[in-house]
């Protein structure tokens, strides 16, 4: 990622850190014992605009989200963990129907203005009652609570991820706040992510929707790869004005300010999506460059950041190149052998396609480390792609193999 | 798999179980203190096919035995394991001629009968002195040697594989024998698979190309899926008509015999890949049945048994059917969640996308065995395909972040 903007300042933050909107996050018995109700609202209904997962098994509430932002308008999002309303069939949207109606009735305002997102095990009804039971003790609790909110969104999260920062635009200083979910990654697709963002610029749906889909692109989209998607994913973004500044309009300085913060907050929660990944050590850059195209770059990319056997040696600290070499013969990407080029960090490993052994013992220092940057050079043309993925240890496997349980 | 056929036979045996065949396996001292380098002779110069990885990064044996095949014919096959001479540049190509020509002068042939493999660590060198020097005491080694030769090819195997059928042709009998090695697969394609074949049968160049694509497509293709392979997988079939039966036929009874017989081998060969995949403690047959067309059914079935989610559950024996659902969602096959059914052996867990919790206790017994068979109708058409896959435990991860060490 992450976009360097003069006019950013990251801060601490949550969805509260913007002006005028409010949150919480309780326990509603879903989970066992931990939180697993959030919500988040605006003081006022506010712009707008979701992206959504691309399986075609969507959950109900992506179907009902998506519906709702046509309108480009949104007010509240009530979030339950511990079941991903998925596979569930008509009682799946009932449900859904049910969660969003209770919350707009606590709150009095309209149900087409609450979206709803569930997380969590697929193809389980939802315990709708006690989530419509808890509604009230929900909205009771609204406060500065999107660190509450952050915590109640958790399935086999380690810790909470929230990300703020403050965006100068000239004329005045609007604040983006953000909160998601995320770990279960063996690529990180393979699991739901949510994340909501919240702003208080001002910024007209349309406008509102390119920003998302640009900041998605080079952070969400870098960790979940394009079409391999869970049942749920969603990402959310709100502006409801309070900040006071003037309406953004596209392409100005103003725009790609307010782009380079949203994009900011986008990536680091995307970052510690990748770094939460179950059982993961290390946090691994692939940078592909000399592709064919762009789109060949992110197939080759992707096609090593989701190699097991890479993974596995990433785990094990292991200069296994052959392995990235492995994949990137199998990825759909245009591939000339005798021009690849592979460096851990800035230590070129391969030229050629060759090994060079010599610098073995440089690189395989450079793999020691929480962080771990890998350049790929295919030779061919100008295509680039930077991603990110995670090492992969026996703790995935032990919470994946017996995750119902 | 499983080819029936009246005319089968299964036996014990191998690669020299067939007449007119010898092999030996030794130690030559690129692996530590196992055996590492194999050869497998006919008595005469033989009809030989091949079939071969996609993979853009094809070792140097790959492109050297797709070169001699051409000619269909082909007389030994020398196969060192501990190194897969992949990813090694010019130096590749001429280690790979070196071992050709070490085994075609000790066996006194041309150098173009001379079929090599190699299987292992991808990019490093080949020590091609301890091969060369260690041909004259292979050589010395020849006689029924199909076991020796099935332990010198393993890898991280955790047993040698070999198959063998006698095939009756109605006219005479032939035999078809077999080893292979490949075990590294969190799904098949991700490691070297190698197998090689031999018949007493005699069946001309073109023929048993045609009868190999028909086997390796329902067998070590329902494994390692399509386009999905290693640098060095490879399959070779030899046939020397020392059975003394008359030469096959296209499309008769006799050939479609064979093709069985065929077929059985490799069948059971390609199961035994799967059922020593690194820490398997199950096999999972997945047929998806019901799809818009075959293309369809095998994209489906493929998205699942590839799915970590799905694997690692297996190994936890859970039911959790959701991560079936979800894998479908994403792959891409033509899906109507509404429609999908999902069976755990003949008890249907999922009607219509949606759970029937009342057979899950049921379903829940039949995910314990070591062999659990899955079937998904996805509702839409005629396509259908049966595929293989293995559980996916903690023990994979431990080889595989320590493979080079």
């Amino acid at each position: 990622m992450i976009t360097s903007h003069p006019g950013l300042r990251v801060i601490e933050g949550t969805v509260t850190t913007p002006r005028g909107y409010r949150a919480a996050g309780i326990h509603c018995g879903i989970k066992a014992d931990r939180p697993d109700l959030a919500l988040i609202v605006a003081d006022v209904p506010a712009s707008a605009a979701g992206m959504f997962t691309t399986n075609k098994m969507r959950s109900a509430p992506v179907i009902q989200n998506e519906a709702k932002l046509v309108s480009g308008r949104a007010q509240a999002m009530i979030i339950n963990s511990g079941n991903a309303n998925a596979c569930t069939g008509p009682r799946g949207f009932d449900d859904a129907r049910a969660m969003a109606a209770a919350a707009a009735a606590a709150l009095g305002i309209a149900e087409g203005l609450v979206l709803t997102a569930s997380t969590g095990v697929i193809g389980r009804p939802l315990p709708i009652d006690r989530i419509t039971a808890a509604v009230p003790a929900l909205v009771a609790a609204l406060g500065a609570g999107g660190t509450a909110a952050a915590h109640a969104i958790m399935t086999t999260d380690a810790f909470p991820k929230t990300a703020a920062v403050v965006v100068d635009l000239g004329d005045g200083r609007v604040t983006i706040g953000g909160i998601a979910k995320g770990a279960g990654m063996i690529h990180p697709s393979m699991a739901t992510m949510i994340a909501v963002t919240t702003t208080d610029a001002a910024v007209e749906p349309p406008l509102l929707r390119q920003a998302l889909r640009a900041a998605v692109n080079r952070t969400f989209n870098c960790i979940s790869v394009d079409g391999d998607t869970s049942t749920s994913d969603t990402v959310i973004v709100m502006a409801n004005s309070a900040a006071g500044a003037a309406p953004l309009v596209a392409g100005d300085g103003r725009y790609e300010a307010f782009v380079a913060g949203l994009t900011d907050v986008a990536g680091r929660l995307a970052k510690m999506i990748v770094a939460d990944g179950e059982g993961t050590t290390r946090v691994v850059e692939v940078a592909v460059r000399g592709a064919a195209s762009d789109a060949d770059a992110r197939a080759a990319a992707n096609t090593v950041m989701t190699s097991l056997l890479v993974k596995t040696a990433f785990h094990g600290a292991e200069l296994n190149w052959g392995r990235i070499s492995g994949a990137l013969g199998r990825s759909p990407a245009r591939i000339d052998p005798d021009r690849v080029a592979i460096a851990i960090g800035d230590v070129w490993v391969v030229r050629n396609g060759v090994g060079i052994p010599e610098t073995y013992p440089a690189a395989q220092e450079l793999l020691t480390p929480s962080e771990v940057r890998v350049t790929i050079d295919l030779g061919l043309g100008q295509g680039t792609f930077t991603g990110w993925t995670s090492d992969l240890g026996e703790t995935y496997v032990k919470i994946n193999s017996g995750y119902l349980s």
